[in-house]
């Protein structure tokens, strides 16, 4: 059994599907629990029309801001699950949104948890 | 007057506005010689409602595409000129117009010649 | 199965462990079909003392450098395999190893390829 | 004047070489309140046998080490100065020298305090 999974893991394409095939939109209660608290007190907002959040932020400058898509990247390129996103200059406009469940899943809130932390240290 | 000059040099925000006080808008012969190529046989296109370029580009994945991002970057605020850009996976959309002038100036034209040379040597 | 398997895919700490406890030095005959061809025509060269590998590469400036830099970054991280690099200016010294066979191994194959795949399309 | 230096400035290489042409290296008095700053309290250390500075700063991770990296690149290639640099994972060792005076200068200084500003803020 360890060295099937082993194999499986290796195969990245296949670890793609596998990966996604259990991506599933948030429940109603997971929406109460894990998206609440970045739509509440953490300035993510719904877009409209859309099941996705976004988010803009303001840096002190083009380095700043770019430093933060630089971690922002090699995160989400890591995980396989790529912002929507929008700079000029110091500000960068985040959009979160999974495209295999036309929606917002459990990656949406990590990667949304992830591009607050960086952005919270590249301010101090 | 090459020690004053080099004074001037060192002093990054009068360096910023002696050479923003001269960005002006592309004049209508510079339009032709120098915008035209790019909009007719290099994809960039006029920008409805506002004096700006802007272009799409399409790479193989997101390390393509931010690989292109992130020499962008690294030009662009080496003098000083930022794009306006918006990403999503494989796909950067660039757009290019001068604050200072509120248009497009030379340095538009400049920004769009990189970014379409980088392009250009990431999809070989 | 399914499940069960997607379970150990989402636990990132689980999936490194067994992704690396598979990691094995190269065969003899690996060396010969894989990494012979790295050494013979493609610039890499053995490290002294160590079972490593290294090249170096040079560019036309820093931007070009770094461009590379950024593109073997995402990937690295993504496949969790860092190299050990050097820079200065428009050169890029990389050596490759696995930490966790002590020695060379199909993913130090793989990224020198990515690395010579890259290189060659930012020299174009 | 201003015309003429606008000019002066819109050159690239020759602001370079006007540039570079005033590095000097650090006067006694210089070293003593800009170098022994970075000494005493800031963990960098002479270089044996250079002129020139070394650092090495430990990060959580790759991403937070990789993004550090991208930001320095960022204001090195904006102010064409840049480091010697070495990572591996979490670990960045900068050397710092200037190439033009062949010793310290206070372009190593500013780059210095810039990579420790960097730095410290990853880290929070």
């Amino acid at each position: 059994m360890l060295v099937a999974t082993s194999c499986i893991l290796r195969s990245y394409p296949l670890y793609t599907t596998l990966f996604r095939r259990n991506m599933s939109k948030l429940s109603e209660s997971q929406r109460d629990t894990l998206l609440k608290p970045l739509l509440d007190s953490n300035g993510w907002a719904m877009v409209t029309d859309r099941d996705a959040i976004k988010k803009s932020y303001v840096f002190s400058d083009f380095n700043e801001a770019f430093g933060f898509m630089s971690r922002v990247a090699l995160r989400a390129d890591k995980v396989d699950h790529h912002p929507e996103w929008f700079n000029v200059y110091n500000k960068v406009e985040v959009t979160l949104s999974t495209h295999d469940c036309q929606g917002l899943s459990t990656r949406d809130v990590d990667l949304a948890k992830f591009c607050d932390k960086v952005a919270k240290a590249s301010k101090q």
